[in-house]
């Protein structure tokens, strides 16, 4: 049985251009960069070559940073904790703004921050899926220290009106952090057009390698560091730089970016292909307006199917799927994002996401369709809600 | 020319068998370890070797924790602002103890929490550059929280007596953290003979990537997360697994527990002829007595020639060296450890570093005498202190 893989947005392929990169980096120019021999200089170049391409890749200044660090998840901790740190723990200010449908690893370092006696306003999503400015500047006070926004949703690929909420925080004086994750390599990221302060971004989401993420941090700005240590990253994130992976990040953003276009037109034609077929499938509801959303994911809510289920239907069958964000996997809470645009409570377990590649092919996208299909019709045959 | 890496102690190669065991998790299996269908499944039985390999290697108990992450900086970090933040910031306690001679991600995160009011024993090395138990225990008070004693020093190889200190702390009460990276694959590392607290590694220090480390947390103990997010480690430290290092890391600890005999014997004679040649030049000193240290090191001073110089020299001429930790690389501090063992000042800046590993040939040590040898007399020839 040939297998498809329609998660996306969980982890990707490697690029097999980004692997071979990183080939060299592993037994031949294995040196430590911060050794002042040749081993460790001779990867310099290599270094730079891949923090261009990063800083390319979202149109990052000079006098910006980016620090180099494992995943988004500690460039979220970091920016989340710094703040906590260096604005909030001693300081006036105690309140956080960010949404109800972040990834876990904003959401659940807010609610970290909760027990240090932060007060986080958790912003809904609204009938369509989003999170509007308007909301985030009635939520502003006078106390709130940060503004936390993804700028597209794991789950529904929506995304937010990250520029309009970058300016309204700009306006009010306060700092803004964006979660990338989703974003990279599916719609262009630009820190001059996105007046934002932070950003993260994760490799392994656009077909770079696991363990290795970026934290934009805007000129001017600083963040107390999560790693403390040696020099590395002038002091700012410690560690030893993982030096293959860098390369296969910079790489990995490069294509990215000039893979963009190809995202918005050949990617985007099998999402809709793809979300149109599915569509016509009796009592199935898109979720998330297809004009507001990254060109590669479709979230369907499908009456009377419960989303894990229809998930190991299609898993048997060899379709990769998933009910929303893979870390988050095994807990089984109800979808806040089916409830908040006006879903029925019947709905709210019904949710299932495929998101596409610049690797998927149009024979994966039609054999799906097939395989959705024959899935929902064996899980309605046995549903005691349809 | 030929070049020749003796600079072991700060990163190694990736053993070839380990980089092929990465191989496939790039490119073919590729799944995010936490999502639900068969991409992401697929690859559990492989972390479940791997994990078995690395508590296998350190000898941990079933009901001990291994958190996978980034690196031993991370794993430090995550022990010093874990026991500040749970046995600290709030609590009766203020008090660390460590070494004036750890690797700078402990020794800068102590001081770090020195700015939030802990106060921290930087405990000196004696004569034979060792911390001893009895200066622990003389330092602790009942205020202290946690004694972090690296097991090896990365500089002179010098192994510390941790499962004496492991028991003083024990006797007191104290939490007892040891840094291991530069014992993994050199020493016996047993967890069980050596009743440590917190015990952290990092894989490239043993021929496994970089990007990759284990924080050991003895059963009953708990760290606040450093990293908050997803449920990974049962969301003791968040972030998607970065599942080819996890699996070379694997690899990679039974390797080096499986070639400790190999290191004993072969490397240590290896490094033992290389000391015995370099000793000879006139007016060196070993630093550090030979039964008291890992198998790998070698660490002199030779009089009258900078470190940095000589690394300089050996450097043009195909040797790669250092001075020290490489990740202090940029400071040029004087050595505390050749201060300690009672050398005059004029000795203060002329060490420098060889550290074999299992790939080190008797040729290559033969050829880096000669050149050793030769860069010596060139540069005693133009010292103004010689």
């Amino acid at each position: 049985m040939k297998r498809i893989y329609l998660d996306n947005n969980a982890t990707t392929i490697v690029d097999p251009l980004v692997r071979q990169a990183m080939d060299p980096f592993f037994c031949e120019r294995y040196g430590n960069p911060n050794s002042l021999h040749q081993f460790g200089t001779e990867v310099h170049p290599d270094l730079r070559v891949a923090m261009n391409r990063l800083y390319a890749g979202i149109n990052a200044g000079d006098a910006d940073d980016i620090l180099l660090n494992g995943c988004a998840t500690e460039g979220n901790n970091t920016v989340l904790k710094g703040v906590w740190f260096d604005h909030i723990r001693n300081g006036a200010k105690d309140h956080i703004i960010t949404t109800s449908v972040e990834h876990p690893c904003v959401g659940n370092t807010a609610r970290f921050l909760q027990t240090l006696g932060v007060k986080v306003t958790f912003l809904p999503v609204n009938r369509d899926a989003r999170v509007e400015a308007d909301a985030v500047r009635d939520a502003i006070t006078s106390r709130t220290a940060l503004v936390s926004v993804m700028w597209a949703n794991n789950e529904t690929g929506i995304v937010f009106p990250v520029k309009e909420i970058a300016e309204v925080c700009r306006q009010k004086g306060v700092l803004f952090h964006t979660d990338a994750v989703q974003a990279i390599g599916k719609v262009k990221v630009d820190v001059q057009e996105v007046p934002v302060d932070f950003l993260t971004f994760s490799a392994h989401k656009f077909h770079g390698p696991k363990g290795a993420g970026g934290l934009f941090i805007r000129k001017g700005l600083r963040l107390p560091p999560l790693l403390h240590g040696g020099e590395q990253m002038a002091g700012k994130r410690a560690g030893t730089l993982n030096v293959a992976s860098v390369v296969g990040m910079g790489l990995a953003m490069e294509l990215a970016v000039r893979n963009l276009p190809f995202e918005d037109a050949e990617v985007r034609r099998l999402r809709d292909r793809l979300e149109d077929a599915l569509a016509k499938i009796p009592d199935t509801m898109v979720i998330g307006r297809r004009e507001l959303r990254v060109p590669n994911t479709t979230f369907l809510s499908v009456r009377g199917v419960e989303g894990e289920a229809l998930l190991w239907d299609l898993n048997k069958n060899g379709i990769a799927a998933s009910t929303g964000s893979a870390c988050a996997s095994e807990s089984l809470e109800a979808s806040p994002i089916i409830s908040a645009i006006g879903a029925g409570p019947e709905l709210s377990h019904t949710g299932i996401r495929l998101s596409l590649s610049r690797f998927t092919t149009q024979d994966e996208v039609d054999t799906a369709v097939d395989v959705f299909a024959q899935a929902v019709g064996r899980l309605r045959a046995i549903s005691s809600t349809y």
